[in-house]
């Protein structure tokens, strides 16, 4: 405090959204809803703190440490979440009855991690995540990457790819590598190949013993197949010959590329891709990441894949399930890299200059005439020097400036500014709600 | 736990959002979102957690109280915001040369306190605030009653009024009654005028010493004042003549109702009405409530007004404003009640049926074909009886179910079941879609 004035400042960690970030934000969020929509996916929401005992141990012991976890006015031990699938998993167990499945949600909300922060990394972030859960249907499977392939459709974006394997083809694989136990080790190391590299995977698992130098190898034979999806899949079925749980995961798969091929998926945004492995423990089928052609060092931006249950801790009901997370932050961040977000901040396009004060009646009732023509349109509040409003209308990026005087009103004509090429044109009261909309739309 | 198994519950005050309340409640937010930006309003967005100096006694000791406060693993004083305003003052004064003024923003989130749980309160809700800062201007009193009244025309009400008065108008009134120096109590009082009574309000006024008998009855002569708006202002002029504070109000009411007429208002959905005098302190100039006709027991479902300065605990620049809440939890329980939802809960209006398992593709596609005509389309994860998928169907609140087995296959056509109806048509592949969209769309 100096002044008595206490200092105006965000939590470590934790970030304001002034406009200009905020509406690219509302409008990719917005998209995902009516994408989401479309396939039939309802939107569901939970509280941002739940007992303790519902979120620990759930994500491990990093995990737990990094819950913001307090004792409530109440004395119970309570915790923000830190993502939504443990909070689906609470919420589906509790509703199945009235829920029933097939059952097809998203999620949209924040999570919160007390994690070191650093560049990109926040403490306050969003999730926006898409699951069906209830069924063990390879449909499920092939839809969710069909939700992927239209999401990135609907944002504007051309060159991406969805990686997708199978859970089930690597154990298959693993086993015959006599690997079968180590499973789990193995896929966590063969998940960080893109970040560290083949010589750091090898490394990394003949040290920690988890395989040895000929079976590391040979994992990263499996990895570094490539081609279009037919000629992976030949390779694929080669090694994973005799193996059930390889030709299940092989025969997924391959029902997958037939059926994206026949729905026109172009294949070059949908790849086969045998060294996805994810992380995760959980996931026991199809798993999917999806690269940005242009920016593929950011990683996946949308990832997901099969689990066999989702809900063990809570209900004894198997429920099974399949979905994915659209990494709601790392994707804007992309966007704006790749001059995606339109220049346009404005919420709405025109902006109707406030001139003579004993016409506020006039302005209002043209930012009336416009809004109900569809378009957006801002009255300036105060009848300030037209300069200063026109600066304004500059800075906030409107489209379009409308204005009128003694000599405009007695003509019964409005000047429209295109605020992009500074041009003027003068049109009749009666044409100017088309003339100022069709500027805004440019 | 029993049998290892956590028991899936949600904490006191809390709830979860299912499917058939989420969906209008995000139409609702997008109903809201798009007449904020309409009017040229912008998003923003600020943490869940603020540092506790920022929030403490913002809201009297009350709120404190319900702040969900604790120590976070960097040993800071942190606690979960209980409203929006604060964050913004906060936001606005932290961030003031980046938004330059006037400064026009909407926040639609969520807030925690720790209150008693009750009936219609929870611990956790959201608040859909807007607001114009920066201006002193009567024409952004002006607009925020046209944004009101855009809100409730595009949430599909026809009846409701929203209530508006002027402090300057109440206090030049009490001025002239010599208790100029308690109005601030005088109108905490008043405010609870559609709560308690006439006579309760007098008669606290009194045992609280705050007025006398004869001024609380002079008050509430005041407050009593109806008719149509003309007539009103009518009565308030000779009130208040000779106050200056009085007469700025009813100049500021009068350029206002008269602004509203001119622009086509209902004179009966923007009704001057001395009465309301809201309580929170901090208002000095129009104060707005938004009554439902048919539900006025409910009390005020949009409320707001003007302050002469937002922020200044963290800034010393004066910020004048003025904006309005709209209230999300009790507007949706309202359009529950008043039958204003739809019947339709699915999120995509058609089901797909799948009944042939090696026509998955078929099936994918004309999933895909009528979700590209505009028209969300699920398809069922599992070659089920069809039964079942038509009871999933009339449970999720489906409007439409396509059909097609071996014969419709053999015969390029599809069945269109209406599921309000219960009638099925059998149409050609090529008019399939337009079939079931225009079911859809019923």
């Amino acid at each position: 405090m100096t002044d008595g004035i206490i200092k105006p400042q965000t939590l470590r960690g934790f970030r304001d959204y002034l406009p200009e970030a905020m509406l690219p934000r509302e409008r990719l969020m917005e998209t995902a809803r009516q994408v989401y929509r479309s396939f039939g996916y309802s939107p569901i929401d939970t509280p941002a703190l739940e007992y303790s005992e519902i979120l620990l141990g759930k994500g491990g012991a990093e995990s737990d440490k990094q819950l913001f976890r307090f004792t409530d006015q109440g004395g119970r031990d309570v915790a923000m979440r830190f993502d939504l699938t443990v909070p689906l998993a609470r919420f589906t167990a509790q509703h199945l009855t009235e829920l029933g499945t097939p059952f097809k949600r998203y999620h949209i909300a924040p999570v919160w991690r007390a994690e070191r922060p650093q560049r990109g990394r926040f403490r306050e972030f969003y999730q926006c995540d898409f699951d069906t859960i209830g069924t063990t249907s390879n449909a499920a499977d092939v839809e969710t990457a069909l939700v992927i392939h239209e999401l990135f459709r609907a944002l504007g974006f051309e060159r991406f790819s969805i990686r997708v394997n199978h859970r089930a083809l690597l154990n298959g694989y693993l086993e015959k590598l006599g690997l079968a136990d180590n499973a789990t080790a193995v896929l966590r190391c063969l998940d960080k190949l893109h970040k560290i590299g083949t010589e750091a995977v090898i490394e990394e698992m003949t040290r920690e013993k988890i395989a040895t130098a000929g079976q590391a190898q040979s994992i990263l034979d499996l990895a570094s197949i490539q081609g279009d999806n037919d000629s992976v899949l030949a390779a694929l079925d080669a090694l994973i010959a005799g193996s059930e749980s390889g030709e299940h995961g092989a025969g997924c798969l391959r029902e997958l590329f037939g059926l994206a091929k026949a729905l026109g998926i172009d294949a070059g945004r949908l790849r086969l891709d045998p060294s996805i492995a994810r992380g995760l423990d959980y996931y026991t089928g199809t798993v999917y990441e999806t690269l940005l052609d242009d920016l593929p060092g950011i990683g996946s931006v949308c990832s997901g894949g099969r689990y066999d249950n989702l809900a063990g801790l809570y209900t004894k009901q198997p429920l099974p399930g399949v979905g994915a997370s659209l990494g709601l932050d790392r994707l804007l961040d992309a966007m704006g890299e790749l001059g995606m977000h339109t220049k346009r901040t404005a919420p709405a396009p025109v902006l109707v200059v406030f001139f003579l004060a004993d016409r506020l009646g006039d302005y209002l009732g043209l930012a009336q005439r416009l809004r109900a023509g569809g378009i957006g349109a801002e009255l300036y509040p105060e009848p300030k020097p037209i300069g200063r409003q026109l600066k304004y209308a500059d800075r906030r990026g409107f489209r379009v400036a409308v204005i009128a005087g003694d000599d405009e009103f007695a003509r019964g004509v409005w000047q429209v500014k295109d605020l992009a090429t500074a041009e003027s044109i003068e049109v009749s009261d009666e044409a100017v709600v088309a003339r100022a909309g069709a500027i805004a739309e440019r």
